[in-house]
């Protein structure tokens, strides 16, 4: 099988790009995360949601410990093709690891950022904290 | 006049954050472009999106040459604090240089990439080419 489509990424130095997830019922922007070669790889295989988690230095599977699965409808590069977009369904309508719908969820007001968005879900009820 | 905001944004070892634009009508995202402290002090301050162009290495005000001015709405900011995200509306109804109504144009179908959307002005025309 011929991996043509991954070689036409215009990976960065660290052979990453950045990824955003957008809930397909509702258009919201959920997260933006990094994909190496294998995360993108296994994203378009499993349709579920891979990323490189620069932290851990590690794949990541969004959802594992979770169970907050993003399940990918479409997948999309932009014009540069050094960025991507995934359509996604994000399971349990929790894609950030604070308990909220989404990471974008600071809104500039007034020179400062303001958390505008409820937490739905306490993260040590989540992680098992 | 204090610019605590700015310093709250992890900027990465270039001084820079992704940025990703999304359409306040539609909901569509856009672009994901970059920003440096002063790219996004200038947003802020005009309510017009300025970005950082890595490849001209310069501050760039989104729409100069083209006209095709992103006027920013709201600006969000993720919960690392290093991915932005605006709410804008897009001037021309057209985001990307090759004249179509967005970046993320490309469609990964049966193992290929797509171009999938229309170009809606010959960016001949866009640029006086």
């Amino acid at each position: 099988m011929t991996h043509d489509w991954l070689d036409r990424v215009r990976w960065n130095l660290d052979g990453l790009v950045p990824a955003v997830a957008q809930e397909a019922a509702t258009l919201r922007v959920l997260t933006l995360a990094w994909m190496n070669r294998e995360a993108l790889a296994k994203t378009a295989k499993t349709n579920e949601a891979h990323y490189w988690s620069r932290s851990r230095a590690k794949l990541w599977r969004k959802g594992e410990r979770s169970g907050h699965v993003q399940r990918v409808r479409e997948i999309r590069m932009d014009c540069d093709s050094d960025a991507i977009l995934l359509l996604v369904d994000q399971v349990g309508g929790i894609a950030c690891h604070t308990g909220r719908e989404r990471c974008f969820y600071k809104r500039l007001d007034e020179g400062a950022w303001h958390a505008v968005e409820p937490v739905l879900k306490d993260p040590d009820t989540i992680y098992g904290g």
